[in-house]
C-alpha cells in the first residue's frame, strides 16, 4: 500500500504530462454564428476599419467645434442648418463655416464637420438656423474612421474560443467565416461485469451504468463530441478489443469504471501491453479519484477512470477537462466561477491527496454558506444534491468550520 | 430632457414585472442526456430505492463485525473464507459466524454480513482462512438499501436546469426519460435603414447589421431558439408587419437598433398601439440601454433594444435573459460568475443609472486586475477585449482606482 502511495503524481505534474499530446489538426470553416464556443484555428485581422467612416454617436447636429467654442446657455451660437443625413446614406457636400447639419445616431459625419453637438442642448432657431446653448469640442460623440478596429489591427488570437461578446466586432468587420478545429471526439466505454443498459432494470447485483452518461454530459459540456461506445465485461479479451476499436478513431479514450483491484490491474495491462503504448500515470494524488490511469496510445490519450461516481465526476473536471481543452486547441483555459463562501462545518483532506468536497450552497441571510454534501465517493445523491466543490490543496490538512473558502460552482 | 429622465425604471422594478408573462406551456419528454441543459417541467420522484442492496465500497471481506471486534496487529482474528461474490451476482448463502466472503467494489454483500473489512487490512492465513490485523464496526465500508436514495424521495424539483452533476443520479434511478420544457422561441428582428447583412460590403454610410448576430448567440447561451427574422426598415409599415409577423408565433420578440430618436419612437408607437398591447417600459435606468422599451403584445413580450452594441449587449445580459429563463420555467437563476478583483483605474456611474463597465482581466503577479476597456457603448473593440462586466450600482457615484470588485466573468 505504501509503494502505491509513493507512485501517486500530483495533479499539477499530471498535468503537465499533457505537453506530450498534439491539439487535433482538424479544421473547419463555419458561418460566424455557429462558430461560437468552438476554438479558433488561426488568429483574425481585421480586413477594413471600424468604423469606415466619421459616425455620429449621438442624435443632433454635425457641426465645426471652432464655430460653436463660445455657446453658452446665456449666449447662444446660431448656426444654419444647410440640411439633413439621412441613415445609411452619404452627404452631399462639405459643411461650411456657420452651417450645421442634422445627424441621426449612426449616420456620417459630413466633411468638414469635425463633432456633433446633442440635440438636447439645442433649441429651434429663427429663419433656418439652430440655437446651439453649449460649447462643442473636436471629437465630441464623433467616431473616427478606424477608431473602434484599425484596419490590419489582429482582432483574434488563435486558440481561443468565441463566445458572444465576439461576434458584433467580428461581424462589423465583415468576417462572417471562421477557421476553428473540430470538437475532439472521445469514445467513452464502460467496464464492469456488475453493469446494465441505464434504461434496463438490473437483477439483482447488478447496476445501472451511470458514469457513462455523466461522462457524455462532461464532455459535451467541455466541448467535445461524446461516443458512448457501450459496456464491456471485465476481462483482458473485452478491454482489449474495446481499446483496439477507439485506437486511431477517436482523439481521446475514456475506460470507465473497474473500481476494484481485479479490473484496474485489467486496464493498466491493456493500457501498456502493445508496442508504442505508454502507461504515465497510475493513480493521482487526488480525492476522490486516486486509481486513476493516464496512458499514450501511440498518440492518442486514454484514462482509466475509477468507478465511483464521485471520483469519476471530480477526475473529469479537474484533470481529463483540462487534456480535452488541450486538444481543442485551446490556449488559455476559462476561468473557473468561484464563490468566496464561509464554511458551515469542518472539512478533512485525505492524506498526501489534493481533496476535493461537494458542497451545498445554501442562503444565510444576505450571503452564502457552503455546507459539505453528506456520502462517500460511492453515493450519487451526493453530487445531485450539490452545487460545486471545495478544493483542499496538497499537503493541506482541511479548512475549518467558519473558514472562507473558494467554492467553484457548477451549476 | 429631465421628463425622460423621470420616466426610467431601476432594473429591479423592470425585473418585477415579468411576473406577467408566464412560463411557456409546451412540454418535451427527452431521453436523459438529451435533457441535459433543459429546464424540468414537473418534480421527479425516486421509484426505487439506491442501491438496490447491501454495496461493498472497498475490495475486501465482508464479515460480521462483532467477529473482528478485537483483530489487532498484535492480535489478529482468522476467518474462515466460505467463498466469493463474483461482481454482478446475488450471493448464494448468508454468512455465518466465523466466516469471511471475498468482495470487490461494488459487490453485493451477502446476507449476516453487516461490514466490509478492507483487504488492506487483512492478509492470507494459514487453512483457507484470512488474518484480519484490524477491528471493524458494522456499517464499515458498506452501503446499505436506501441509504443513498431512499425509494419515495424527491431527487430532483420541477424548474430546474439539469446539469452534468445530475446525470449520475438520475440514470441509477432508471429515469431515462425526462419532461423538459420546451425552449423558448426568441424572434430578432434589426431595425435601420443603415443596415446590412453580415456577409455585404456595406455602401459608404451603411453598416452590417451586428446585433442580431450578437443577440443570436445570447439566445442560444440561455437556452433559447434564435430566429433571425433580417433587417428591416426605420418606417412604420415595415416595423408593424415585423411585429405582427411575429405576434403569436413566438415566445418573446427583440426589435434590435433603432438607436435614433426617431426611431425609438416608431418602435414604441408599434409597441403600444394595437389594442391589447401595453407598453410597459419606455426607458431603464440603466447605462449603457437606457433606451430599452418592454410592451406586453396580449402576452407575448417583446423588447425594443438599443442600437449601440454595447447598450444592447449589457440590456439583453443584465434585463432580458432574465426574462427568457422565467418563459423557460427556470425558477432560480444560475450564479453568476464572479471574480473579485481589484481596479486599475476609476469608473464613473452615469449620473442615476445602474452602470456596467467592460473590463479587462490582466494578470498582475499571483491576482488579477479590472481594467476598464476603452471606449464608448457605440466601439465594438470594448466588449471584444473585456472579459466581463463590473456593475455600479444604482445612486453610487462609481468605483476608484484600487477597489475591490465583483467582476462578472462572460468569457
Amino acid at each position: 500500500m505504501s509503494q502505491e502511495f509513493l507512485q501517486l503524481i500530483p495533479v499539477d505534474e499530471v498535468l503537465r504530462l499533457f505537453h506530450r499530446f498534439r491539439p487535433i489538426e482538424r479544421i473547419e470553416t463555419l458561418p460566424l454564428l455557429e462558430a461560437v464556443g468552438r476554438v479558433t484555428a488561426d488568429a483574425v485581422v481585421a480586413g477594413e476599419s471600424l468604423p469606415a467612416f466619421p459616425r455620429a454617436l449621438m442624435d443632433g447636429f454635425a457641426v465645426r467645434a471652432a464655430d460653436v467654442a463660445s455657446a453658452r446657455e446665456t449666449s447662444p451660437v446660431f448656426l444654419r442648418v444647410a440640411g439633413e443625413v439621412a441613415m445609411g446614406q452619404v452627404t452631399q457636400a462639405s459643411l461650411q463655416p456657420g452651417e450645421c447639419i442634422a445627424v441621426a445616431t449612426g449616420a456620417m459625419v459630413p466633411p468638414g464637420a469635425d463633432a456633433v453637438a446633442m440635440v438636447e442642448h439645442t433649441r429651434p432657431g429663427p429663419d433656418g438656423t439652430v440655437e446651439f446653448t453649449r460649447a462643442a469640442a473636436a471629437h465630441d460623440h464623433l467616431l473616427l474612421p478606424g477608431e473602434d478596429v484599425a484596419q490590419g489591427t489582429q482582432v483574434f488570437a488563435a486558440g481561443r474560443r468565441v463566445c458572444p461578446l465576439d461576434v458584433g466586432a467580428l461581424s462589423a468587420l465583415g468576417i462572417s467565416r471562421l477557421r476553428v478545429r473540430a470538437r475532439p471526439v472521445v469514445a467513452i466505454v464502460s467496464t464492469g461485469d456488475e453493469l446494465v443498459e441505464p434504461s434496463a432494470r438490473p437483477a439483482p447485483g447488478q447496476v445501472r451504468d451511470t458514469n457513462g452518461g455523466t461522462l457524455h454530459a462532461q464532455v459535451q459540456a467541455c466541448g467535445g463530441i461524446p461516443l458512448l461506445l457501450g459496456r464491456v465485461p471485465d476481462t483482458l479479451d473485452a478491454l482489449r478489443a474495446a481499446v483496439a476499436a477507439a485506437r486511431g478513431k477517436v482523439d481521446l479514450l475514456l475506460l470507465s469504471g473497474g473500481s476494484s483491484m481485479g479490473t484496474r490491474d485489467h486496464t493498466a495491462q491493456v493500457l501498456s501491453e502493445q508496442a508504442g503504448n505508454a502507461l504515465l500515470v497510475h493513480g493521482i494524488a487526488i480525492a476522490p479519484g486516486k486509481p486513476t490511469l493516464l496512458a499514450d496510445l501511440g498518440g492518442v490519450p486514454a484514462f482509466g477512470l475509477p468507478g465511483h461516481p464521485v471520483s469519476s465526476f471530480v477526475v473529469f473536471h479537474v484533470v481529463v477537462s483540462a487534456l480535452l481543452r488541450r486538444l481543442a486547441g485551446e490556449l488559455r483555459p476559462p476561468l473557473p466561477k468561484l464563490r468566496r463562501t464561509r464554511l458551515r462545518a469542518n472539512v478533512v483532506a485525505a492524506v498526501g491527496r489534493e481533496t476535493y468536497v461537494p458542497v451545498r450552497l445554501e442562503e444565510d441571510g444576505r450571503s452564502l454558506r457552503a455546507v459539505p454534501t453528506l456520502g462517500n465517493s460511492a453515493v450519487h445523491s451526493s453530487l445531485l444534491q450539490c452545487d460545486g466543490l471545495v478544493r483542499i490543496p496538497l499537503h493541506q490538512e482541511g479548512w475549518a468550520q467558519g473558514d472562507e473558502v473558494d467554492v467553484e460552482v457548477l451549476r
